[in-house]
């Protein structure tokens, strides 16, 4: 997905509050906001806002000195994932059909989004996805690859999230390697957060290599690489793998939550729609 | 007030919205942006939002070519607002204290300002606010300058809310003056709205001289200045003009709602909150 003009506001919006959650001073503010403006006046065409927001969010580490703003955020929502997870875990054991509501737990985790928006409501989220009707649905695609597949890459987001994750993992019917991002951006998980979800577990664990929102190929490393071409299925979570994979194949199924104006003009569907939708070719 | 670093963003996203209002296509739209982008590389210190808003706008119509981009939206507040204009003439008359409601309602009309929104419930709003407790209550202070006055410089704000300060005004005990923008900047009221408002049948007309937000003297004709001087009491409506005359001394009493994080800030309200506040001095 290309970057819209409405993205460069999000932009500014999302330096500010990665370099406050850095706890840097108003001139350090200041001086991530003027390079982010620079970054904004010369973007490349076609750049996806995950390539982008890699940019930003190095000028925000690289001015504040702090390696991970989002560490503290990270935990937090990793800590109130694992509390509800007794709870969601019953859901899902009680259900009619329980890869459908891990399906949707999944999604609902997803509101876990800090470059979206600052709050959310995470059980009213839990109890708003278990009902609500899909504005896009190829689950019985999913499925149907699900039945066909040796394994699955399964494309992570954002810390917290990474708990529902793993109960949609605990019922796949087939092995599944889990990729977090590479090194810190924004509040997408790492390896230390998908340690402390427990998803070594229930997936052998990788990393893409790269610093990046989403997955951006290019900056991902060789092994990661590999992995993703030797994938037969992907389930790539959240807008920012949406905003990169959208166009990768039908191989790529996107599971997300529309969170903002942009993502929801590009989908065709309103803000607060949940989605599982398998990729074209570009 | 001074420029937060929270309005970058906000200036990006108000520069997109009045140029899709003066239907440029995407290139456009982006040559707009890289010039706000400019522009905010290089604020001088101290400048006031409605000091930057007023280049930015001044940009997008340049660059458009169209000299009011707000004209329909403004046209369309209006008649929106003398559409329950009777059923508001009918609460002011069959209040208690008329003058206590005629203030609730002007503020309730603030609402109509898309410099901090797009879109809004009038009714609903009308309904809040004239129930709703102050957060920052000067009203009597302001019933007592009014009881002293032998006239007012009221400043109004957007196209729309005119017709709810013409409830106000109908229940003040003085003369007013009755002041607009001196050229389209937002959806701020020019003379045209003024008189669709039917202003001219309660108050004396001015303009400001200037195709600013709120009240940037500075930028202001002669004219407007001397009846600025001579006001001994001044009702400024809305953000605009918090943000220009919040240190402007005490003969000014700013009247407006909260609607967004950096007013929220500066004045340590909640955002949504109505407020009656007389200016300190710098």
């Amino acid at each position: 997905m290309k970057t819209y003009l409405d993205c460069y506001p999000c932009f500014l919006r999302q330096a500010l509050s990665a370099s406050r959650r850095a706890g840097v001073g108003e001139a350090r503010q200041l001086a991530v906001l003027r390079r982010v403006l620079d970054t904004l006046k010369s973007l490349p065409p076609g750049a996806t806002p995950p390539e982008v927001a890699h940019q930003v969010h190095r000028m925000v580490r690289a001015e504040s000195g702090v390696a991970d703003p989002y560490r503290q955020a990270k935990e937090e929502s990793t800590r109130q994932a694992l509390a509800i997870y007794p709870r969601l875990k019953a859901l899902v054991e009680q259900a009619d059909d329980p890869l459908d509501t891990a399906i949707r737990l999944s999604i609902a985790g997803n509101i876990i989004d800090f470059g979206a928006r600052e709050s959310y409501d995470l059980w009213e989220t839990v109890e708003r996805v278990l009902h609500q009707p899909y504005a896009l649905d190829d689950r019985e695609k999913l499925r149907e690859a699900l039945s066909q597949a040796d394994h699955l890459l399964y494309l992570g987001d954002n810390a917290g999230e990474t708990v529902f994750d793993r109960l949609l993992i605990e019922v796949l019917p087939l092995p599944v390697i889990y990729a977090v991002k590479g090194g810190p951006v924004l509040n997408d998980a790492t390896l230390e957060d998908a340690l402390a979800a427990g998803l070594d577990e229930v997936a052998t664990l990788i990393d893409t290599g790269a610093d990046a929102a989403g997955t951006i190929l290019s900056l991902c490393s060789d092994s990661f690489r590999e992995a993703y071409e030797a994938a037969p299925l992907i389930i790539a979570k959240g807008q920012g793998n949406y905003e990169t994979l959208s166009e990768a194949g039908p191989k790529v199924f996107c599971l997300l939550q529309v969170k903002c104006e942009v993502i929801a003009r590009d989908l065709g569907v309103p803000v607060g729609s949940i989605v599982v939708k398998q990729s074209t070719r570009a």
